[in-house]
């Protein structure tokens, strides 16, 4: 690839407004160009990236499931059935344009943001009986979602590349056996090839309410990830956020004297921060109570110390029900009072409180008054309210919070999710009747499964981890060429252009990818500066300079110092 | 790939309702499967068969372009600057899909049925100079339109692949350059690499209303083709039918008395042939009278014979302006009649009459009366009408017409168009104010071309091809595999099956795709019609039958006879 000829440049600005560090070295170095908010277009050292990121990944997903690609258009019909139509707030509808546009009806069509919706009923067509049973496809196609919030560069977009897997079983076991000795180990060889290996563990997080087995994400470090990942120390276990298991750090003299309660105005106070400054106590010393109603109309309080917040997983697993946040009526009808007081004194008896652990301990603790305007002081166990029957984890756990099996403190990080596998059960099967015959004769459900991995994203990821003060140092595996050949001369018709010339077709001829900067017009400095933005693995400069000493300089761009070689040994250090 | 691991199967019935060839016998294969109307879904057969495709036309289009990966979604905003987002019938757009959307405000975004309007601004951020010219890029992509009527299986889609090259000149003589010796030698070479070199020929066709370059259209032969070429009888010419110059075989005897002319009525006689049987006459008697109104607002009749229709592109090239069916409005108050009785007979002065070379040499020809309900029959030129001072060609072409420049007649031949390129000179450089500084310091405009070709309809056109009638027979280059091998024996541990094994083993470990029928379950019939209907290029055959000549069974499948040939011989025969 001629630098000369390559349409696209690097600059000096990232031309976009998303501050990540991905989106600002890919735009620099000239690998994407930003479209529009969560779309981006690939320039052709960005897609030479994307495809080798997609090479190695269809590699280790043939060994475990059948290449298709399906449409990213689908009939609303098959949405319909899952009722996802109506649920999910990410999809994009497809119509006619305009006032000319060919179809005067109103047919509308989803642009599928994932495609349980297509393989469920296409796999369905063709699976009868158990002696089709398992089977496994898996593609790599664009996904559309509306974000709301697209930003991160190519770590949250609107739309992007990513590569879906879907596997289909007679028995809940071989739906697990498949999960756990294939799929996950498929995604962990991947990561390790791809560069990322060392630093992606995988985290236990929600199967969604459809499934009582957690899936896995698979999370890698990285400072600007979106997610927070808690390693209970010592183990091998990591859990995102919002399933990690955990204990408050105890807060507060369990034999502090009780103070006499008192009901305090304070107007329109939002957040427990607000709050304690007001009262003038610790913010430890607030409760948080929100009222949830459940499915069957039930209404629940859930209490935690102030600075949490509820983790409605959590709360959804106690309860073993779905629930919503109470609507104002309800509110109002249970508390007598405006929305905001809420607490657990007076409640009537048929709302069932849920108290956190973190709440447990306190002595003189504040709560809502559930009278409008009103907040309790120095409200205390056994006095004010019934001492708990038990205290349960319905928080979203924060840093410092204690691993319940080992009392430790976790250790927390940053990352970016970079795939997710999920167990589906029969959530599809069902909602699509596909069932087979199984051996006895017996029509059974079939179980399935599906294992996200976002291909632009872990290029984002790669851009996010593999860089330094100069710009990108993508590991060789997924760099846009293995050699950038520098050639400074004044003219074309130079010794020192000349030998680069013919190092780039020999190089090319042998099949190793290079870059060759024939630009010479340019300066010495923008050049180099340029090799060290693009980041190639190895460097080369031929120069009269280097070519007095019969020599090129070759320098790795992970390495500070460059060395003088000959070509021939150079060939010898890049082992062809 | 083992067929009992396979999900996707062949089957007796096409599923689709689609009854084009090819997209009966690639959905019986088990490659495709219709999603809906323009939409298929690709399996793991045909996934394969469209990656060998792509793979192909990406190393030739390597050679003159850099390949990027453009988005799907475009902003509105593009669209409206080219004016296409209000005349383009076919476009998507994209907006939130439902009331939970997580955008409220009703922004809406184009899906791609081009990609113009994403590359010309995306090129013109790198492209300042001359020295950044000439650069092409190109990107295979998915493709969205909002076809009104998808039909002939993968021929004509709402959503199918394309690749799309975009190159950028500083002058007009340098985009030629590259569109004659580049572009469409590149296109040669891809279409005879995978198979469709003999079948296809380049078609002049029209190049839109920017450009006064005709466009090039690479045209497959094909009976199921929606399109007609005309090849000019001992040259290498060949015209889309649209662009086709014609004489019409001459009809009538310019000797034949002159009968006096009648008015007669004929209320509500839609079509020539009907008229003609009305009135008992030939329906080359007959003559088409159809106004127009000029973008000046001048009124033009424009008059072919009885069994023509009017090209429009011919009539703009002799009109040199753009125009439009007149308004029943306009007709009414020109020819003093309602809609359907227009004739040349006593028009306004102002209202130029062409005639197409078809209506030259009748006599007692009938035309439109201008009269509400009323033909004129035994009109004649010179007598009712002045001789026209000209005959021009402004017909669609039909068989049997003649070549202006030798008079021969044209051979015509059904055709699927499969690739087509052209000139854009000017027309999206303009609207995005694209230009270059040039050697001279002066700012001046990016010429452009467009290159585009469908690889999902490449892979129609081929199934319709390469197929015989007991299934498909793709070339080695494009077929789904190389060797497809069915073991023929009771259980896995007759010699017959490891034998079979060995062999798909060995073969697969040397590069060599294979499906391996392990079904031995099947009846031996359906295993070898589903070989048949899949059409992979040798299938083996290992049975004990075989195996006691120490031979395995080898057949071609485009051969009737098969032969009994050790594995060593087979190797041989596979160059391996």
């Amino acid at each position: 690839m001629l630098l000369s000829r390559l349409f696209s440049k690097t600059s000096k600005e990232s031309a976009s407004d998303d501050r990540s560090k991905n989106a600002d070295l890919l735009t620099r170095a000239g690998f994407i160009s930003k479209t529009m908010a969560g779309v981006y277009s690939y320039l052709p050292l960005g897609a030479r990236v994307l495809w080798k990121i997609e090479k190695m990944l269809r590699e280790e997903m043939d060994k475990i499931g059948a290449e298709v690609f399906l449409p990213s258009l689908s009939p609303t019909a098959n949405w319909e059935k899952t009722g996802r139509l109506e649920t999910v707030g990410i999809l994009f509808q497809a119509s006619g344009a305009n006032a000319v546009s060919v179809h005067t009806n109103d047919a509308r069509y989803i642009l599928n943001s994932t495609h349980e919706e297509i393989i469920t009923p296409l796999v369905q067509q063709f699976v009868k009986s158990y002696k089709d049973l398992p089977c496994a496809a898996y593609q790599i196609q664009t996904k559309f979602r509306n974000e709301p919030r697209a930003k991160s560069g190519l770590l949250r977009g609107r739309e992007f590349r990513m590569k879906d897997l879907y596997s289909f079983h007679a028995s809940e076991e071989d739906m697990m056996d498949y999960f756990l000795k294939k799929a996950i180990p498929a995604y962990t060889t991947f990561f390790k090839r791809i560069g990322l290996g060392d630093r992606t563990v995988i985290a236990l997080a929600s199967g969604g309410d459809f499934s009582k087995e957690p899936s896995r994400e698979f999370q890698t470090k990285c400072e600007s990830g979106e997610d927070h990942v808690f390693h209970a120390s010592g183990s091998d276990i990591f859990y995102n956020r919002e399933l990690t298991p955990c204990h408050a750090p105890a807060w507060g003299n369990p034999k502090e004297e009780m103070r006499p309660r008192e009901d305090v105005v304070g107007k329109g106070i939002i957040g427990v921060e607000g709050l304690a400054k007001f009262l003038k106590i610790e913010v430890e010393r607030t409760t948080k109570t929100i009222l949830f109603e459940t499915a069957k109309g039930d209404v629940v309080a859930a209490a935690v110390r102030g600075g949490y917040d509820i983790d409605e997983h959590k709360l959804r697993q106690i309860l073993g029900t779905d629930f919503s946040l109470a609507t104002p009526e309800t509110v109002k009808r249970v508390t007598k009072a405006e929305v905001g007081y809420a607490g657990p004194l007076g409640l009537p008896k048929n709302v069932r409180v849920i108290w956190d652990d973190s709440t447990q301990g306190r002595r003189n603790f504040e709560c809502g008054a559930n009278k409008t305007d009103y907040h309790s002081i120095n409200v205390n166990f056994g006095r004010d309210l019934p001492e708990p029957s038990e205290f349960v984890d319905i928080k979203v756990a924060r840093e410092g919070d204690l691993d319940p099996k080992t009392g430790k403190v976790y250790e927390v990080f940053k990352t970016a999710e970079v795939g997710n596998v999920f167990t589906l059960f029969r959530k599809f099967s069902d909602a699509f009747g596909f069932t087979f015959k199984d051996k006895d004769g017996k029509e059974k459900p079939v179980y399935m499964g599906c294992y996200g991995l976002g291909t632009t994203r872990v290029m984002g990821v790669l851009a996010e981890i593999y860089n330094d003060e100069h710009g990108l140092c993508l590991p060789e595996q997924v760099a846009p060429a293995r050699v950038h050949i520098v050639a400074i001369a004044k003219q074309k018709e130079e010794e020192a252009f000349t030998v680069a010339q013919k190092l780039y077709d020999d190089l090319t001829a042998a099949g190793v990818e290079c870059l060759f900067d024939d630009r010479l017009e340019a300066s010495v400095g923008s050049r180099l500066a340029d090799a060290d933005l693009i980041g190639v693995p190895w460097r080369v400069i031929v120069s009269p300079k280097t070519l007095e000493k019969k020599n090129i300089e070759v320098k790795r761009r992970i390495m500070k110092e460059a060395e003088m070689v000959s070509i021939k040994d150079f060939l010898k250090m890049l082992e062809i």
